[in-house]
């Protein structure tokens, strides 16, 4: 068993090899004025601590370790491996990576080594091996950070190669591999695996308007699992340098920091990995706060524990189009979300400001003046003296919800791969929506992947379940017997977990579950829409798909108002055991769906965590003290604290809470109920 | 003499080698119930007929077309040649193509074969042969159907050495090569035909907004050269299939599938070498019935005889943004149009919905569910049933039509690649203009070459015939002086066979036929238009392109409102010899073009085919037994039937329509007169 | 000392090589009558003067000169070294360049020659030798053209080794490199000069919207070095041909001819090794006239002295988007606003268009119809006789100006190469907005270098001076502490001339000069703004970027709306020395900088160059004569004749203008005050 961080980490990114050394004493000082009392190091510097082949050299980074250990920061360490040194592509070209268009890359920006690269893995474990052994033991070391950002594709001939192993290993056989890509379509079929070629713009990916990493391929099947092995290689980076790590200091947690809902990995596989998971949380000007909270709650559900928050700008970024400044309090609120969501940690991007390079415009703790008296310096002052206040009362506090969300990469491989029925159709807009229903009432969610225990839910919901894998249908059909509430709808249950469709009638192996089979599924474009009739007598507007549904043993709970298929079921609910499946058939408006879900938590009993309406954010976490309640207003308006919170003790300000307080714009209360 | 079809084929494309032999039986029956008469096989087997170089297989083609005789179907046979098996790509990688941007392909999706690939001829002329001696004199294979939908480009060394040969061969002598693409200018002259390279991104294309396909180059005569160059390479490889079958089967049809207005290939010389025209029909959801209709109109026209419709869907697409359903009804009408355009088969893609590739969303006969018990098989059976029995009266019969529009592929490629005068202006645009009044007003079109035999028709029109070849207008002048009406305009005559320009005065060899001269060309951008005030008084817009002309015998018919040129000739009129021609100087809005073309029309007396307005489509075709009148409501709203109708037999109900019976949307009468 | 022009050339580009020479003849008429007096030939005939490696052939161009001067046309001789022939990259691919996409283009198009290719260098220099040797001593021969049009970027192994080469000369040890481009940001410090690599798509360009020639990087640094080097290396090949010519002609101009705000290169550079400026106008049909105004102020300010109207178009274009005619009166009004502006010759792309290639479409004085009965000739000819009548007493005479607006290509990269804050900002989008302002008061003003002699203006506007290199900081203070006025504003002082900030505060050295500190720089996405509240109680808009100011000695002149920083400063005025230094720190509307540039002019004293109001156009020049007015309608509505100019005589009508006369659009008056 590992060690668990004995404080909440408050730090960030550091990067002093960037700077002359008069400098890292400044630093020293305004980071115990800012009450940072950590930082993550060593995250780009292979080039100077192995400066060429048969060199390595440690004794700046000795230097810097010693710093920050005399000024008693605790060290999350980075092993430097996500950005090629000069020297290495120069000598060995095959490290870098082939991009979607074939295109090998010479040396140049970061995250661009090919996982496949035995050059790439050598040099890898080389140098993981003596970060190990040289800082391993370090007491001011308490966190591993593996590469950064892991990420991106590579098309070479060396992941060609590994591409067919995986094949072999997964299929066995060349007939099985046909099967499953469906090879006799267009007449694909291969004999030989050496045939198999990476789905890229040469080969499988059709030429169209989507952005780079989202391009289109003439066999999912194939591309899906080109994803899958791309993961897995990376994965196998990953595992690679935990490994070695391992080999010299079994007692630090190891970590790499993810990205959300980033689509490259696959993060449940990955997590599995992981001791502790950490991420980079990089919303833009205008992403709603209950987007936000739902990747929270991703990266909580990739473990169902705590999380690191590695990275996050304490002003604002440089790679967005519009670079919006964080307005006061906002970076404040924003912290305490994320703390609510689960974070043990609360870290910035970065701790002083680049002065070149493309992220110099990134905000940072020390901004360009150097200086403590900044707006900002002062916002991560004043939290910083919060975090050490109270932040030892949260960490490791855990967080219990009645309701799940399913979340699955091969699905969201699967539905954007897909050609047709509406291009329109995005997996995480999709699941985001239905986020953003149970975000509004307060109710704790847990984003889970499809093998979770469900039995821990009242309610889960699965929209777009498009790929419905082994087992999967019998695990929901058990949940849902068992009493549970299953809210699943259109695109769901098409294919199985190669791209082929579930034959016999749409929604597939989920079909007796929601008792209806959706004969056909209508695309609207942009400019048409539907109506949704309730029973109730109520109206909303949907569009996008409009699944045509008979009944199988469903009710109906709602129907359509127009087009040919006008009066037959859009919203269906179907009793199943002891418990109800809701299928909804075509993308409701916000209302709509609202009505619907209305109905499916009433049924499963599901409520906000303080049983009251409110539309402040109210988020909570449970400690062995008791359940850490956190109060954020996150609206435009002013807004009266929740009555239950009348009397209490705000942890923050020390005060108590008064009935009809009321809370401005991102201001925040936290209360031990 | 080949054999006609002896009834209307009614079936579609059918992979049945993706499935296990349980389902063929299954189809067997589900095609009796829906009237399903033929099936097309073998469209993408290559691969499953020859899985190594040396290696045919036919056991499994041979127990598909066993079947399917059995159950008493006619078989379109494909020769599977449109996709590279894998290992033909891994052992000879130049049969692959290289793309616009130089890159050479890999295995991979479809129609992927370099035209001018020895290699890939040797193989296609193998398979071929044993195709067509094996099942050549099978008494159910009723068509050849070579390769599919044959298209794009291929820019590899043998293609550019085949297009140094093949210039060699138009012209003769390099100074000929010189002068007909203008070298001088830019300083591009060529002393040696290894001098030539393919125009591509990489030498003459020129980097734009352009989609694919529809490049930007410095040298339109090259490029327009190209694209008769590659359209005759894969031209050759047809011609290499059928003389190769026709080696073994002098009875047989054969055909290839085309795809209406796709520009790559210039159909109407390829229809000479067809022994009967098939397209492939894909409207999307927004797509005018008078454009589906002008398609239909040009793939007759190709060789002015009946044509088989290969494909289209039965419910829905999938590569298109929105892949709206087919509302009830509609399959039916959009049928009975293509039939009524001169359609003898009516073919789906697909008789079956495939469990995985990219297609597997695409509509088909027997859906996922596998069921007859579908809205979709209800329909296409029902529509079988027409087919089935009244059929046979129509096949063969002939399209009567006194207006032509013309239609050539040269002047789609060269007003496309000229550089300005605006970059909105696209020929087929242009085209459909023109169609949509003569088929608001049923009279009956035919899309004509340039070569045709003008003095069967009393109005020709001919919208931007920016391309005025050798003896073009003579052939135009001859027409008008013996009394046609010739309806011409801006954009007209003014490049040769190699895109220079006629000097002189624009329209060059058009201006003693339109008597007038256009000094400039104003190009009005989107935000901009002018007034056409026509000589009664009343007016319309116009815009994009403004000719300023100048009378030089013909009669002002409109003048513009405003610009410097307000008060100048916009529309004229001229008398040569015993016809007219107009010109139009600027693209008018529908109102302003259907006012033109009502004086024509009038002056032409050309007229609808039932002499009687309506809103409704009535299309016609001439059989032995009469005209036979198709009346179709592709309208939002009921509307009556043509008086004309009235106490006559409705075919399809076999009841006698009545005088103000109405029609409903996609309701169909078909009666004889 | 050179020859000057001893008349205003009028003329253009001349290609008598695409014609029959019959045609040339006609041509000398027609130039006649159109009162062209020059032509510039031999733009692009490389291939046709070599037609083989080892062939010169000279005879078609002698008799293109023989024919000129017999017609006693003034020549301007071209070196025809812009477009390869077509044998050279045949038989020497290397001439030809690497695309930012790492292609290797073939034989195409023009601009097309590695400028770091010995062989290509090595025919140029041998072909320039051989031309200059020829027609250096011609007396018709009044100026070389070299090149045509320069630009573009090559990314070949060639260019790669010169860029190593550039840089160690440049920067002497690998130590200074890494330091200049922030090398240990994401790790990249190098230990040998090999291991830099070009900056493009395979290394550190960042994919994403931008159009091609304007991509992102993720090393600002490296890509200004490399856009440094590359207009240096053009520069090279632009010496190398100048410095051939003068080994046989020390007497005659020698030019290339540049166009306006193009990107690529340094112009203010190259300007140093021209004799003198050219360049070519092509305004878009939606250009505003200040925009026009400013390109050519800007040529002007390169060598501070009169330039060439090397191109123009007569009619239309043919490669913008719409290529709108210009109206009667627009060209003649153009080439007077030109000469105006400081050029002392009109020349005009094309005398006669091509019948053949992309540019068949452009506009030229003699027309596809080969007469001279066109608007376009008729406009051509009395422009003619116009100039040929007053133009000698016009030419060689200066610009005075009282204000300066900076420009420099260093600052031009940088701003759009860095990521962040704001992606829609665009540096000659913001210089534009200040130049407007002065144009519209009918102020002069000259566009300066970074270096120029400030004291020579009343006021120095220097909008977004992003880069402020060595020195500049303290010339700038050195102005104003003199007495001048600066106005500047935000993104001013940010980074040195290798892109890495000045420490310790925004806006850096110009800190004490601008007396704020700009703490933080806001984002505004476009559907944001803020507003500007003036100490006078008026108000504005703002957007974009918002800088939070402190003040530190300077006065608050506006102050910000909204947002958290409503109140604070948002545009200051500093009093330094004698002068004043203005900061405008946002973005304003249109006449929230007016308002800001009024004050500034009111307080230095700049004024109107006839101090009087008036929405015409009116510009003036100095001739040894005295001052030489030139005022044009531009405006869609008549106005009045400003009063200072009643009584006075038009040299174009030669009448006496009467005070109160009214000017139509594109009306030109020209006085002698």
């Amino acid at each position: 068993m590992k060690a668990k961080f004995n404080k909440m980490l408050y730090g960030g990114d550091y990067n002093p090899e960037q700077w002359p050394k008069d400098v890292w004493q400044q630093d020293m000082e305004l980071f115990d004025k800012a009450g940072i009392n950590s930082a993550t190091i060593n995250v780009f510097s292979w080039a100077r601590i192995q400066p060429a082949e048969e060199v390595y050299d440690f004794r700046e980074l000795d230097e810097i370790v010693d710093t920050l250990a005399k000024a008693g920061k605790q060290i999350v360490l980075a092993t430097s491996t996500a950005a090629l040194p000069a020297w290495m592509v120069k000598r060995y070209p095959e490290v870098a990576r082939v991009d979607y268009e074939g295109r090998r890359h010479k040396f140049g920006q970061r995250h661009n080594a090919c996982p496949n690269s035995p050059v790439y893995r050598h040099f890898v474990k080389e140098l993981t091996a003596r970060l190990a052994e040289r800082y391993g033991s370090h007491e001011h070391v308490v966190c591993w950070h593996i590469n950064n950002e892991y990420g991106g594709e590579c098309y070479c001939e060396n992941c060609e190669k590994a591409f067919r192993v995986w094949l072999r290993k997964k299929y066995g056989t060349i007939e099985a591999l046909n099967k499953a890509w469906n090879l006799t379509f267009w007449g694909h079929n291969i004999y030989d695996w050496d045939e198999v070629v990476l789905p890229n713009a040469l080969s499988e990916g059709i030429e169209g308007e989507e952005e780079p990493g989202n391009e289109k391929t003439a066999f999912a099947g194939i591309s899906i699992d080109y994803r899958r092995f791309n993961s897995d290689s990376i994965l196998d980076n990953f595992r690679l340098e935990r490994d070695t790590i391992q080999q010299y200091d079994r007692d630090t947690l190891v970590t790499t920091n993810l990205m959300g809902t980033y689509k490259g990995l696959d993060y449940f596989k990955w997590a599995k990995e992981m001791d502790i998971v950490s991420w980079d949380n990089y919303p833009s000007y205008d992403t709603p706060w209950s987007t936000v909270a739902m990747w929270h709650d991703l990266m909580r559900g990739l473990k169902n524990a705590p999380f690191m928050l590695m990275e996050q700008t304490p002003s604002q970024q440089n790679w967005q189009p519009y670079n919006s400044l964080k307005k006061p309090g906002q970076m404040r609120a924003q912290s305490w979300q994320t703390v609510a969501h689960g974070a043990d940690t609360i870290q910035f991007f970065q701790l002083r400001r680049s002065v070149g390079g493309c992220e110099k415009f990134h905000g940072a703790v020390i901004g360009h003046a150097g200086s403590d008296q900044t707006r900002v310096f002062r916002e991560v002052a004043q939290l910083g003296e919060e975090l050490n206040r109270i932040g030892d009362s949260i960490i490791g506090s855990k967080t219990e919800s009645k309701v799940g969300i399913m979340f699955d990469w091969d699905n969201y491989w699967a539905l954007e791969y897909t050609s047709g029925p509406n291009k329109d159709l995005k997996y995480v807009d999709q699941i985001t929506r239905y986020y953003e229903y149970f975000y509004s009432k307060n109710m704790s969610v847990d984003l889970i992947p499809v093998d979770a225990d469900f039995s821990r839910y009242d309610l889960v919901a699965a929209p777009v379940l498009y790929m419905v894998k082994e087992g999967m249908a019998k695990a929901l059909e058990r949940y849902v017997a068992e009493g549970g509430t299953l809210v699943t709808g259109f695109m769901s249950g098409i294919v199985n977990e190669s791209d082929n469709v579930h034959l016999g009638g749409y929604p597939g192996p989920l079909r007796a579950l929601a008792g209806i089979w959706a004969e056909e599924i209508d695309a609207l474009a942009p400019e048409q829409s539907n109506e949704i009739l309730f029973t109730d007598g109520t109206k909303a507007c949907c569009g996008l798909l409009c699944d045509i549904l008979h009944l199988e043993g469903a009710e109906e709970i709602a129907r359509y108002g127009s087009n040919f298929y006008a009066g037959t079921p859009a919203v269906t609910k179907n009793a199943f055991g002891k418990g109800y499946t809701y299928y909804v058939g075509s993308v409701l408006s916000e209302d709509g769906l609202a009505k619907v879900l209305d109905l499916a938590c009433d049924g499963a009993g599901v409520a906000s965590v303080i049983g009251e309406e409110t539309e402040l954010e109210v988020t909570r976490r449970i400690s062995d003290a008791g359940a850490v309640y956190f109060v954020m207003n996150f609206k435009d308006q002013e807004l009266p604290l929740p009555t239950v919170f009348a009397g209490k003790k705000d942890l923050l300000s020390g005060q108590t809470m008064e009935e009809g307080e009321m809370l401005g714009k991102y201001d925040v209360r936290i209360a031990v109920l």
